[in-house]
């Protein structure tokens, strides 16, 4: 029987993917998708959702748009890496469903309380919407199963020495969802620079002969360009999909338990992930950490689900 | 033609008085009010809410709960100040109307909308409530004429040595309402801690020779003995009435125009509502400031307001 | 018999009477004079106070220049107070001694070491000296009968809306010096706004008829004009005098016993003097804190040793 | 002509072998020794740098105490990692030289002033002594050829998740020393943590058939006993010596020149050392990185030099 998830996401180029992995693969089924203002403004990613639904036929999948700005301070686009539009690469002329009348988070909390089963909620931008969420409707915590959101890092961070862009984008909400006492899983760059989308992985995506195969190796071939220019790194790191491949098979992702708190003081690491592996801070555990993946299983899941659109 | 607002408030001793303050004065037109906890428990602040409202006779203004903790961090109830009730002193056992199924932030959103006229917000507790109203539904910007507050100090504060209950409590949501680009008023304690409960305003309460007379009487007690034990200080300051006096009445309440930052991290200041007076920061003005009040007009308000319950 | 003290200092207008009051009263006996960098650059500050010990005939008091910079951050002077020189408006051309070879910290060092009675340190700059004394040679602490310190305040600030500007420009030095449980007393602006250099001040000086009071006069009118200038506040107040004074003769000043701590992390409240009059913070009592004056025999014991110079 | 170095330490078992290197090894004159608190109270360390320098019959190397805390905050030794007398394993007793009556900052400054070439301050603890140098005797910075500090990492930390011990023991010290302007080489964790004493460098020690190695292999047995308990890390890494040998040879280490700037205000992340390696952050270099070392070459070099002790 299918695992009821709702996915949170500011598409990007490795959001699309996870949509598609989400949507695509049969153990899921995807009530809903929110959107939040992070890699683009909040029109362009939820316009970016909406064409990857209506692209993956999903177009009956409700999507509503949520926050526009992270809970404090301003927003920061990452435009240097997905372009304009924030999906930039192929063309996604598509005809959409219109998007939800209802708030983010109030879809979410519809769908979660309306749901049979506890819902997994995937969180793959900044955690903004969540954080509203269960501040503002703390008795759906119990409908709750898991929350797996992809931000963070046990090392380096991408947007500052020690900062994943989700997080410092929007700290506050991160810290919110870290100290919810909800099950958690961060899944951050230590484990997402491992998935790369070299080329051998592009040629797949284009040798599906779909035209969603197209996009995909259309969005990955603009996102390495982005990433050679911004890292001095080949081969761009899937972030994404690695948070939908840990709900769909929690084989493919290894994970520790390790408390996980939020920096939100620091003045040149405000927003970093702080995961005490050697439990040495005296801080109690709060959250599932990805350590490792099976990174050929993971592509093979990946493709596959990707395989079934035309 | 009265003036619409919605008051978010944490009774509270002087959330008590204010609230019949505004339901009794005839400028006003009371559209809800809405609940946050901070003095103590949600629960106990909804309730406390609804009772001082059946107690004016005003059981059909709508009432709805919202945040039971602050965005970030705990929350720790002024119980030394409040007692165990949030409004201990008086008999306060009167048959309530029950509390709107909506949340605070739901309640608000909609009135504001329905409203014919742009409404003020006056805000007596920590800024939750409308921080997530502002974060939520950013919409609704241009229907809100004014939010006053009652919070902060431009001196020195009451829970930390410069830090005021309401904005320590949660300095994020303080922070979000801040920096909204909204017209803003913000009335401290310096200007609060003018306008003392003295024996003879006990007095003048219990001459009224009316039930509320006699609560509003039993309240003041309470609170003097409440300032006595924990500041030393006779004649308790009335907080929160002064920023339904600062709507009624502009006069009333003598403000500036100055630039307001909330102190997020600091780690013995953090919630320090920073105001500065002589623009040596090069930070824009961003609100007005309370600097000063006609107390004797003021208790003459509000006493008159008073004067109309059973 | 005279009490034995050193001046640490960065003149500036009110250093300057701070030290006529030191060398012209015989109650005290000024060991040395050490400088900062603070209301100007050191060499400034150095050459300020090189020329006020001349102009009071105390050429004879050793003086060492100090540190040039804050412990931690960048120096901002407060030449818009006291103007390019640091000691701007009278003619101050005097031949002066010459400084002494050794460091400031060094001079303070032997000097407390030789003095047969512990040594009261009056800090009237930024700490910086007294810090690296403290942390360099701990041994001394035993020959250190106390510290009083001109800096901080229990209300508002004057380079920051919370934050004073000896304490603001050097906040780990303050820490340093706050939390060496050494006996300590805090002279802030709560107190030295109270004493005020009005025009029957500044013709005081005048009418004493000397090189010195002439020179008294001519900096307190400087002074006055940046007041008015820079705060819009008519006669100045004379802040390191009173710190003097305190030393001289403690009923001069009134004092409470209470927490103090120094802000170091905040975003708009570093330097912050944070002082727990209600004891609330839990933390211990590390100081004396100014509260109040006697401005009268402030000025009376000012002038009378103003009085004994040519 | 051997380059002549002044090392600051607070041995610690690897700066234990760091001296020796230093000592042992004709490239290098060492000047003097200058002992800190750290891992171990200034006694201790001062007393065990006395006892290396003995064992390499380096008794005329001048020893100075210096700082016996941080700047700011407490001491917190690390006596979980070296044991009660910050040397456990060896029997170290051995006559030693008298310490200098001359503060660690004055020989530094003496030596450094009568030096005929620019010295290399190589600082193997936290960074007291160094920082106080740089304030007091500004002077003497165009004496200082290079500072080399062993601290930080641009990875994950020891002592806090993203805070390695010499850092996070004085990170205000961390910061005068980053932003003094002097040349500056950072080895940190990220290259310390790749030299690690196996069974086989222990053996090797061991073979010398010297008492100098045998001591060596003590130390790093004891040492290995430590990590595996703290870290559940075989083969403990070698910090210190690692800084020397940058000194030796640059050949040895890889270095990148990027800023870096210090953590002072986290609260999960104080004493981070923030290294730019992308340069994304807008911020000047002003260090080299060590990055990359040549293992083997790295212990051949120190076996030569303590192969030289009897």
């Amino acid at each position: 029987m299918p695992h009821p998830v709702i996915i949170d996401c500011d598409p990007g180029h490795d959001d699309a993917l996870a949509l598609l992995l989400a949507a695509g693969d049969s153990r899921l089924r995807l009530l809903g998708v929110t959107t939040v203002a992070g890699n683009q403004t909040l029109d362009k990613t939820t316009r970016n959702a909406q064409r990857i639904l209506a692209l993956a036929g999903a177009g009956d999948v409700p999507v509503a748009a949520g926050c526009d700005r992270p809970l404090v301070g301003e927003l920061a686009v990452a435009d240097y890496i997905h372009g304009p539009s924030g999906l930039d690469g192929p063309d996604l002329d598509v005809p959409v469903t219109p998007v939800a009348e209802e708030h983010a988070v109030e879809l979410t909390r519809r769908l979660v309380t309306e749901s049979a089963e506890p819902v997994t909620l995937i969180a793959l931008g900044p955690l903004t919407n969540v954080a509203l969420l269960l501040r503002t409707h703390p008795e759906i915590r119990s409908r709750v199963r898991r929350i797996v959101f992809m931000g963070g890092s046990t090392e380096r961070g991408n947007t500052t020495p020690y900062g994943e862009f989700n997080i410092v984008t929007d700290p506050e909400a991160a810290d919110i969802v870290v100290r919810s006492g909800l099950p958690l899983t961060m899944v951050g760059l230590n484990v997402t620079h491992q998935v790369r989308a070299t080329a051998g992985i592009i040629a797949e995506f284009q040798s599906l002969g779909s035209r969603t195969g197209r996009v995909c190796a259309e969005l990955m071939t603009f996102f390495a360009g982005a990433y050679l220019r911004n890292f001095a790194l080949g081969d761009p790191p899937v972030h994404d999909p690695v948070a939908v491949a840990c709900v769909l098979d929690p084989a493919l992702v290894q994970t520790v338990t390790a408390p996980l708190a939020i920096e939100l003081a620091g003045t040149c690491t405000r927003g970093a992930t702080v995961v005490d592996l050697h439990h040495r801070t005296g801080r109690a555990d709060n959250a599932q950490i990805a350590v490792g993946i099976d990174v050929e299983a993971f592509w093979r899941t990946l493709m596959k689900a990707v395989s079934r659109y035309t």
